[in-house]
């Protein structure tokens, strides 16, 4: 993938930097562990410090010292979350802010106005994210309206890349935008809206409304049936995925691009993934164990520390924990994708896919 | 200052890794600093994960995953912080654990045993703590236990490097052991106190019980009556302090050693030290700047990032915002000290003290 700050191997994994920062690690561990791009936050960065600010300081890249690709969300997802304090119209999202109550709308225009001021390598169309389980019915009016939004983008984004919306200062004229499937579990209604977002013409497409809580099974089979309906010479991007089995799962479905917090956060809570599958550190059994997290595991956690020193760390609440176990599975993250990316390469992705799943769910169905 | 993990260049600063870690950073991040030396502390270590459990792991370096020198306390300022939990008797201090209430005693015997089972290359003696401001009464009687503490201390340091303390694994068989200098703020009985521990015998000497609330001018001048009364050919320890002014002023006076939590604690409060004093990062007017934090300085986060973008992350909660202020004021502290190795070097400590101190607090003075 070629943005205009550098170019991504595919398939890849972003770590998530909601604030303009990776919880629990500096850029610079990011960049020797291979990050090679990092998904922000439009919602917090718009609030803040205010998209405003970042534009003046020359955009998001500038503004966090990051100088690799950034993906930006629409902000729709967290504005969707906050369920008691927004609204939903046909012109967008209106909603309270979480820090001071202040009350804001989110359009299709303002979306990408917001990403425009951040300068983010990618943007991504404002869509209408619905909770798990829905009517077809109700998915199919979301999925509609969701259409509507993303024309409005497009549009919209088309005039910013021009440098006429008074006001809107375009930070990185080499943003991309994404277009965004919809749908939710109904293969049907995914097929339509693949071909309708294709129709309005994005540099790229996203599958959204996934991992809210379906089984992994109907996710995959939803992917199955999608990735066919886009354009095999553009990345595809499923947001907000996931367990290291979904990354290996959905790029054998066509997936080029995943984020997700699990890596990050989890470490944070103590669970340290491995090719044999995730351990809690905070575990009585690694109280003495002098072993590495993962014996196999090259990263400078494992190379230099011990599962008893992490779980002390753990138990003391010291930052260093929360960094170490961060660097760990972030590590585990990106080198499963190098894998992966490997294995494409050789042509061999379902055999790895086979081993890898089976090794690392082994120890759980014993 | 030579240990049995390494030589120290002095005068030198210790990070204070509390709970086996220095708070906000990791090993490696030390490392690049240019860290020589880390404290740790008895009390911490002892309750949790246990003296026990890190000597079956071969000592506090291996547990941790730093080959470099530490220095550990003997526990007694922890122990004598918890005033409504301790009593305190000639055997020693008695208290209960902040952690779970359970009892326990901590002897000049016991925090010799412990800081033998922890390996650190310097253990200390447990002194008597006093309370500032105290009568001359109080810091005499108080200052003369120290030193039959010591003599206790002593013995038992002397026996357990003869291996014959049973139950006791002397992880660093190259341990050193210095002796603490009490007596309050009062010169007369400094000077007993120094001349009597020099008569007892240890590696080195460290000075106790300042940075205690004391007028910096007085403890300056109990330094000064202090170093003269100990060995020129060791190293001289102000224990807990200090301000860069601290450390300025101290290495003028004798000083070889320092440990405090001032650039790690502040650093996570917003606080960043500069060569023009200290700024705090998350006032209002920072907003804006995309200046480094110290223009003049060479440490990651200078040149990487700005003010800006750090008052975000303070303002956002973000870890990363405490580990990048940590970075940039250890630098400092760690950079001072070798500025002040240098002046000494080239003969010019007097100038460039004058010049330092003038520096760093012209802008508070105007």
């Amino acid at each position: 993938m070629r943005t205009a700050h550098g170019d991504v191997e595919t398939p890849a994994f972003m770590p998530v930097g909601t604030q303009g920062a990776v919880k629990g690690v500096t850029h610079r561990e990011l960049d020797t562990l291979g990050a090679e791009i990092l998904l922000s936050n439009t919602y917090h960065l718009y609030l803040r410090p205010g998209d405003d600010l970042i534009a003046r300081r020359g955009g998001l890249h500038r503004f966090i010292g990051w100088n690799k690709p950034i993906l930006t969300d629409s902000g729709g997802y967290q504005v969707f979350s906050l369920s008691d304090r927004r609204t939903i119209d046909e012109n967008g999202a209106h909603f309270r802010s979480h820090l001071d109550g202040s009350a804001h709308s989110l359009t299709p225009e303002k979306a990408a106005d917001i990403q425009a001021q951040l300068g983010s390598d990618v943007a991504m169309v404002l869509d209408e994210c619905l909770a798990h389980p829905a009517t077809e019915e109700a998915a199919r009016l979301s999925m509609e309206r969701t259409l509507r939004w993303a024309a409005r983008a497009r549009d919209r984004f088309v005039t910013l890349r021009e440098g006429t919306v008074p006001g809107v200062t375009m930070s990185n004229p080499g943003q991309a935008q994404f277009g965004i499937v919809q749908g939710g579990v109904f293969p049907g209604l995914r097929e339509v809206s693949a071909g309708e977002t294709v129709k309005i013409g994005f540099e790229a497409y996203a599958i959204g409304g996934l991992s809210v809580g379906e089984p992994p099974a109907v996710m995959y089979d939803v992917v199955s049936r999608t990735t066919p309906c886009l354009p095999s010479d553009r990345p595809r991007y499923l947001m907000g995925t996931g367990t290291p089995g979904d990354l290996v799962e959905s790029v054998a479905r066509g997936i080029d691009l995943f984020d997700c917090v699990l890596p990050t956060r989890n470490a944070r809570n103590g669970q340290l993934f491995t090719q044999d599958g995730p351990i809690s550190i905070k575990n009585a059994r690694y109280a003495d164990d002098q072993g590495p997290p993962d014996p196999e595991c090259g990263c400078p956690t494992c190379r230099t520390h011990s599962r008893a020193y992490l779980r002390h760390l753990f138990l003391s609440g010291e930052m260093a924990g929360s960094t170490l176990n961060t660097v760990h599975n972030l590590h585990f993250y990106l080198d499963t994708m190098r894998r992966i990316r490997e294995a494409i390469e050789f042509g061999i992705l379902a055999d790895f896919a086979r081993a890898f799943l089976d090794r690392y769910t082994r120890r759980a169905r014993h």
